[in-house]
C-alpha cells in the first residue's frame, strides 16, 4: 500500500486503515476477488501492530466487504456497488492467470520486490552501483543538448540512423566490420531476446545454452514455448563436445552463449574455445546468439574477439548494450545480424512498442560519438577491478572452509559453491530478514542448487563487508542446525 | 543500401556496386539465401542508371555469388567461406518465416518505409508536426536537470515513482481517482496492448473491438492467436446494441474501445453512449480496454469523463499515453487496473525490456509536475484547432463533389469517404509515386475500402494544400480511366 496512517490523528489507526481499505476497494485498485496482503506484511507496511490490522480486517469482513478463508488468506469479496449488477464483475485474478507469458520465477519476484527495501544489502544484484554510474557526465551531456539536439519525434524503425553509425565505429574497434542497416536499436539486450523469440523461432522450438545461464532466470523463450536444452561447462566456456549431439537429439534451433565474462559464472571463453565453437556451429549449420553485454568489463587483458568477428557464415546473431556499462536506466542495446533478420525484428519492434526512447538514443549516441563512453569504460573497468579485489580477500577471510570460487578476468560476477550442505531456501530467507539480499545458484540452472552468484559491482565496498561477513556466518550456523 | 557509388572516382560505377555488394555478402549483413532488393529499388537508391545495377549484378551472377530466379528475384547463394563448410549456412529467411509474431501488413510496411522518402507528403500520419512538438522546452528542462536530477539505474518495475503519482494527480483532474500502486508506466499505449495480450489473455480469446479501428493495422493480439471481432459505429460512438450477442457468440474476453477522438474515424463517443456502454459492460461482466491516447486534443470544449471515472466495478483497463500531445519519441504511457493486473503486467514488462528508460520518465515526471504539460496541451489544441479548419475548408474546395466527411471535435483525423468509385490500391501507389503518402481505410478494416484516414496534424499546411489538391485530381484522373 502506497499510503500510510497519520499517527497524529485523533481518529484511531483502526479506522484509518478500514476506510483506506475501503477506498481501495471502491476505486477498484483492489476489485472484487483480489487477494489482500497478508496480516503481517500490512502491519509491516503501515507501521502498525497486528493486532489493529486484525481489528479492521475483521470490521470489513463483518460489513461484508472482505471474506477470509481457512487458509488464513482474505480475499474482496463484495463492493459497494457489485451487488446492483445483474452480473458479477470480471474476476481478475482468472485473467492474471490466463496469459501465456509465464510469471517471473517466485525467488525472482522475492529479490525484485527485496531491492526496494530500505537499507537491505544486494550481494547478488547484477547491476553497476550508482556511484560507478556518470552522473555528472550526463548532466553535462544533457545540458550541452543544444549543440546537437534531440528529435521528440519517433525514430527510423532500425532505431536513429547517427547512433547505428556510432556503433558501426564502435564495432570495428572489435573486430566487427558491419553497416548501419545491419543494425537494430533494442531497449537492452534482454529486448532483443523476446524479438528473437517471437521473431525467429516456431512454438516449441529448442535452444541450446550454457547450464547454468541467465538466460534460465526470465521466461522469454520458454513463455514462447520453447525448452532450453543446457550444454555443460568448463574453465574455459561451454564445453562443444556435446553440441552436434543434442542438437540432433532436440532439433536445436539456436545456441545461444555469453562469451565474455559469463552470467552467472564469471567464465572468459578462451581464444581456442571460440575457434572450436565457431567451426562445430558451422558444420552443423547452427545459429548463434552472442550475448556480449559484459566483453568491454575486462581487467588485465581484453577478451578474445567476439564469435562474431569470426563469422563469415552469418551464423551470429550479436547482441550489445550499455546497461552493463554505462546506464541501465537508458535502456539501450543493439542486435548485429543479417539485414533480413534485422528487417524483421525492427518490423515486429514497431509492433511491440514503436521503437525506443528518442532521448535514450540520442543520449547513448553523444556517449559513443564524443569518445566519452570509452573514456568511462577505463574508470568502470578500475573500479571494477577494485572491488574484486577486495571481494576475493573478503571471501579468503570467511569463506576459506566453507566454499570455492575461480577469481574472475573481467565482467560482474563470482559464482560461490558452498561447500557445506545446507538448505538454500533457508539460507536465502534468513538471509533477506536480516538484511542481506542474495541470488542463489538455482535461479540459473536446477543444478547449481548449492552456488551462490556474488556480485561485487553493486553493493557498496562496507556493504560488502558487513554482508559477506553475516553470510558466512549464517552459512556455519545453518549447517550447525 | 546505406552506401553510395562515389561519382568522382575513377573506378567505374559497376565495379564500385560490385565490390560495395561483395562487401555486404562477405560480412554477412546479406547472408546466403537473402533476397536482394530489385534492380529499380538498387539503381533509385545508387542514384544510378538501371543498366549500371545489371551489369554489377550479372558479373555476381557469373562469380558463383548471385543467382537470377525466372521470377527476376535475386538471392545470395554463395559467399567465399560457405564451400568450404561441411553444412550450409543457416537460412535465415526460413528462421524470419518462422516466427509467431506476424509481419505487419504490407501496406503498413511500405508506410513505415515511405515516411523516411525525402519530400514526401504525409497526408495521414499519426503523429504531431515536428513544429507542434514542444523542443525548446524539452532542451530547457534537460539544461535544468540539476534541479532534480534523475537516476541512470533501472526503475521500479512498475516504474519511476514520483512520475507516477505526477500522473495521480494528473488523473484526478479528468475524474479517475486512484494510487500510484494501480499505475504501470510502459513505453507508449502499444505496449501495454502488447503486455495485456501476453499477460491475461489466452491463446485464441475474442477481442470486441470498434470497426473500423487502429487496432485492425497493428498485429499485437492476432500474433497471440486472438481474434478482432467488429462492432458497427455511428455518430455517437460503438453500437452496443449487438454487444450482449457478440459477447456470447464469441465467447468474448475484452472489449477494446478509443472513446475519444477515435482513430481512424474522429469519432468522439457522448455521455450518453458511455453510459449505456458501461451500464452493458457491468451487466454483461465483460472488461474493457480504455485507449484514452487523444483524450487531451480537444477543441472547443472537453469530451466527456472516461470511462475509467465511471467505473465502481473495475471493469476498465485504462491506457493513456503522452506520444499524441508531448513527444512520440519519449515512448511513455500508463495503465490504470486493478493492482494484481498492474502486477502481473509489470512483472511481464520486466521479462520483456526491464522498465521504460528513466531519462525519459524523468522527463515525463518533470512536464506534468511543473504544469508544463498542461500549458503545453493548450498550444497544442489551438494549433489543431487551426488545422482542422484550414483542413476542412480545403476539403470543401477539392472534394464537395468526390468524397463525404464529419468535422472532428478533436484529435487528428478526418474520416473521408470517397464517392467516386475507384482502386484505391492504385490510388495509394500512384499517389506514393507523385510524392504523397496514403493511409487507406482497408488498413482499418476490412469493409472500409473507399476510406482514407486523413490527419491535419503531421503534414505543413502547404503540404496539406500541395497534396489534398493533388489527391483530389488524382481520384479523379483514376475514375475517369
Amino acid at each position: 500500500m502506497d499510503w500510510k496512517p497519520d499517527f497524529s490523528s485523533e481518529i484511531p489507526l483502526y479506522v484509518q486503515i478500514k476506510d483506506s481499505i475501503k477506498l481501495k476497494i471502491s476505486l477498484g485498485e483492489w476489485a472484487v476477488g483480489t487477494k489482500i496482503p497478508a496480516q503481517r506484511t500490512l502491519a509491516d507496511q503501515l507501521g502498525v501492530n497486528r493486532s489493529t490490522v486484525v481489528t479492521a480486517l475483521s470490521d470489513l469482513i463483518d460489513e461484508g466487504l472482505l471474506e477470509g478463508n481457512t487458509k488464513g488468506g482474505t480475499r474482496v469479496v463484495n463492493n459497494a456497488w457489485n451487488l446492483l449488477a445483474a452480473s458479477p464483475p470480471p474476476d481478475w485474478s482468472s485473467y492474471v492467470q490466463a496469459g501465456t507469458y509465464y510469471p517471473n520465477q517466485p525467488a525472482i519476484q522475492q529479490i525484485n520486490r527485496a531491492e526496494f527495501q530500505e537499507g537491505i544489502i544486494r550481494l547478488g544484484t547484477g547491476e553497476l552501483s550508482p556511484d560507478l554510474l556518470p552522473s555528472a557526465q550526463m548532466k553535462k551531456i544533457f545540458e550541452e543538448s543544444s549543440l546537437n539536439p534531440f528529435a521528440l519525434g519517433y525514430e527510423e524503425p532500425k532505431g536513429n540512423l547517427y547512433l547505428r553509425k556510432q556503433i558501426t565505429a564502435y564495432l570495428q574497434g572489435i573486430g566487427i566490420h558491419t553497416s548501419p542497416s545491419a543494425i537494430l536499436i533494442v531497449s537492452g539486450a534482454l529486448q532483443a531476446l523476446q524479438l528473437i523469440s517471437i521473431g525467429l523461432l516456431q512454438r516449441g522450438s529448442s535452444i541450446l545454452l550454457e547450464s547454468p545461464s541467465y538466460l534460465y532466470s526470465i521466461h522469454v523463450f520458454q513463455s514462447s514455448a520453447m525448452k532450453l536444452i543446457g550444454l555443460p561447462m568448463d574453465e574455459e566456456g561451454v564445453r562443444t563436445d556435446h553440441i552436434s549431439r543434442y542438437k540432433k537429439g532436440h532439433n536445436a534451433s539456436l545456441l545461444y552463449t555469453i562469451p565474455s565474462f559469463h552470467n552467472p559464472t564469471g567464465t572468459l571463453m578462451t581464444e581456442a574455445r571460440r575457434q572450436d565453437l565457431m567451426t562445430i556451429c558451422a558444420d552443423e549449420g547452427l545459429p548463434i546468439i552472442e550475448d556480449d553485454a559484459y566483453r568491454e568489463l575486462w581487467f588485465d587483458n581484453p577478451p578474445p574477439l567476439p564469435l562474431k568477428a569470426r563469422d563469415p557464415n552469418a551464423l551470429v546473431l550479436y547482441l550489445g548494450s550499455l546497461s552493463k556499462t554505462l546506464s541501465p536506466g537508458l535502456r539501450i542495446g543493439w542486435v548485429v545480424a543479417p539485414e533480413p533478420v534485422i528487417e524483421r525484428l525492427a518490423d515486429i519492434k514497431m509492433q511491440n512498442d514503436y521503437g525506443s526512447s528518442s532521448v535514450s538514443q540520442w543520449a547513448a549516441a553523444e556517449w559513443l560519438g564524443r569518445g566519452l563512453y570509452q573514456e568511462h569504460l577505463v574508470f568502470v573497468r578500475e573500479q571494477l577491478q577494485m572491488r574484486r579485489d577486495h571481494t576475493v580477500q573478503l571471501l579468503q577471510t570467511h569463506f576459506k572452509d566453507i566454499a570455492e570460487w575461480s577469481v574472475p578476468a573481467g565482467g560482474f560476477y563470482i559464482w560461490l559453491r558452498l561447500t557445506l550442505d545446507i538448505p538454500m531456501h533457508m539460507l536465502f530467507e534468513r538471509a533477506c530478514k536480516e538484511g542481506v539480499l542474495l541470488n542463489p545458484g538455482s535461479i540459473y540452472s536446477r543444478h547449481t542448487g548449492n552456488y551462490l552468484r556474488i556480485s561485487y559491482a553493486y553493493a557498496k565496498q562496507e556493504e560488502l563487508e558487513i554482508g559477506l561477513k553475516q553470510l558466512a556466518i549464517l552459512i556455519k550456523l545453518l549447517h550447525r542446525e
